[in-house]
């Protein structure tokens, strides 16, 4: 029996999750959409209905939950019977989701970490600090759990597998993550901004030497010309892919790198330097309690109200460099994504989609069975091939550079 | 009889009046200081006594009050029998106090126009919106209300008269305020940032060809080579003594300048362009309703706290231009205080300093009958020279260079 799938969640990454759940909805069985606020629910839905996105006949229905409680969400899956959950909801969510999961037996899909609203970059590993502690228990009953199948993290866990599964040794992973599209307007962040500042303000944690070390934002910088957007500053910053991925290969180096332009740099150092980007409240004159960076982000675009206008290309990848046969290689294995192709198709902008696509790309091979694991994974711990071959159909297709970054270009399975 | 003070705010500048009341206490009867919060009123007082500031044996006491209440100002005003009242509270209840002294007789002295929260930068002149409404009432009833007698507004529209008063036809007063101090933070305001920022936000008015011109901040700059402090870049701002110059000497262009350096206008235009200078509500995510503003407010250090560490000098003054015997004269009329002798004296910093100073010279003006009108009036419309005379003494002297910025150097009564 077909599997049924229920997202969670109605922002930006929801809305191109839930499109691209109904353009395949051949190999799931009943859509469910479920947040906070039902009419936002109802509106991905008309997107969809207006696209016709459907694949085959099927039903796509709406819900009201709240996340953070996980008898409502375990009562949701229940009743919708839903047999796998993609949890794109805010990071605030994740546990209370996952325990829902554990709880029913439905697989869980997530795409980013677990964050507590007060806490900001707690220590690493931070896998550990929340999700890996229900490791042992997703083994016991048997859970599918696959953390983190976004696209940074996700894919790139995925690009960092494939190419150290070409080599005999890893020495280093450099994930680079470049938008170079524009939204036109003075400022924006691409996704929530409160989840966008919180990565950004706290101490920037790496993997080097087998050990852990920290930087700050915007304190480590490069370079880097990576195929199509050519050459683009990127800092070094905090991103959830390091974590496990240093915890899976402890030999290699593994650096996140983040592309900013100078005007994003000085409007953020601006507000952070002010104390705005705070999670901690403040009192007003007034006596009112206030979370600066909460203010910040009502007063900044909705990040899906960027979309129609959004143009240009993104470009993400992982540097790869290790031994093979007792030579040095390198590879370099990527995506580019054009942000009005992804509007044109579900409606959302490019980051929105390269975020949104690979949680369904996960679901598909958790519904035919070749990444319905019975235990918690990160995507590094899973063969990366059948999910390059979905992303290659459903629109973020894998390229490789043979020799490192200019190097020969080519498809992944060429 | 020996008249009564009773100061409204504890502020920054509260606490130089307070000092400046203190030191002059032979000219008043008993001192009286209110708040919102009392407590504020008590540390003011005990700095007052810390620095043995009673030049003789008199009371200094505190209160509680709501000024945004008439009833409860008036009835406090009939309590501690005040014939005068200095307005250093928020700019948002000067009415209030107002209407408190018209009720009472009590003479009534402020240091900026009356705003309402939630308007900005009304149509000219901003007098004629709230003030000056009252006057033909002060005149009935023989009440003395001096408006606007801080250095700018204040000191400055005295420096015009006093320079006008010397032409037998006046051109132009350009006011020019630059505060070359450091304070050693990455960003505050010098006064309550809410009102700071208020007064940037909104059109910059100024009067030229007989008639109001709008620019908008920042646009309109051009670097002024002043006495001590040397070339400073000063942009044209809005200000309230532009409003009642031009009423005054309609025949004369009024253009008021204020410095600033290149990372305060960063700062400010990042703000200003997200909308976190915003006086209207916006709402987050979770439904709080909240003022961009006061948030910004909250995080800024209090301008108080600033005094300690200040240094360095500022340099307001005017440039007034006019003829005299059919030929072409120029007058700069100014002063130059020092952030550190400021604090030494009344702690408190230098912006507070020269605001606080000038309403207790009207005060003793009030109290010696000289400036005691009956009436309402801008400082302008007033005497200068005792004015200047008082300031010479209690900290303020006034200098006037012959020829314009950089002639001939001497005291105002040289």
């Amino acid at each position: 029996m077909k599997k049924n799938v229920l997202i969670i969640g109605a922002g930006g990454v929801a809305q191109v999750v839930a499109h691209k759940c109904a353009q395949n909805n051949d190999v799931f069985g009943a859509l469910h959409i479920a947040s906070r606020t039902k009419s936002k629910c109802d509106a991905i839905v008309a997107s969809v209905h207006e696209k016709k996105a459907m694949k085959v006949d099927g039903t796509f229905d709406t819900h009201e939950v709240n996340a953070r409680d996980t008898a409502a969400v375990t009562d949701l899956i229940r009743k919708v019977d839903a047999q796998i959950v993609i949890n794109v909801g805010s990071a605030f969510v994740n546990m209370y989701v996952l325990d829902a999961c554990i709880e029913t037996g439905a697989a869980y899909i997530d795409t980013a970490i677990h964050e507590e609203p007060e806490k900001i970059c707690e220590t690493p590993p931070w896998y550990a600090n929340y999700e890996w502690k229900r490791r042992d228990t997703c083994t016991e009953k048997g859970i599918t759990a696959i953390l983190g199948a976004g696209f940074d993290p996700g894919v790139v866990n995925a690009y960092a597998r494939f190419a150290i599964d070409q080599m005999d040794e890893v020495k280093s992973i450099d994930i680079v993550d470049i938008n170079a599209g524009s939204h036109g307007r003075y400022f924006a962040t691409n996704f929530d901004p409160e989840i966008n500042f919180r990565e950004f303000t706290g101490t920037v944690y790496y993997w080097e030497d087998q050990k852990w070390k920290e930087t700050s934002m915007f304190a480590s910088g490069k370079t880097w010309d990576l195929p199509v957007v050519g050459p683009s500053k990127a800092y070094q910053s905090g991103h959830d892919e390091v974590h496990s991925l240093a915890t899976n290969y402890p030999q290699a180096d593994v650096r996140f790198w983040m592309g900013f332009g100078d005007h994003y740099i000085n409007v953020f150092t601006v507000l952070k330097s002010l104390g705005l980007l705070s999670e901690q409240p403040v009192k007003t004159a007034e006596g009112q309690e206030v979370v600066p960076l909460k203010v910040v982000k009502a007063v900044l675009p909705d990040p899906s109200s960027l979309a129609p206008d959004y143009t240009g290309k993104t470009c993400i990848g992982d540097l790869v460099k290790g031994t093979k046969d007792g030579k040095d290689v390198e590879l370099f294995v990527y995506n580019v994504a054009d942000h009005k192709e992804a509007y044109e198709e579900v409606g959302s902008q490019g980051i929105s989609y390269t975020a949104g696509v690979p949680p369904v790309a996960a679901a598909m091979l958790v519904a035919s069975g070749e990444w319905d694991a019975k235990t918690m994974k990160n995507v590094e711990e899973l063969d990366p091939k059948p999910f390059f071959t979905i992303l290659d159909k459903i629109g973020l297709p894998t390229r490789v550079q043979i020799g490192g970054i200019g190097g020969e270009d080519k498809a992944w399975n060429a």
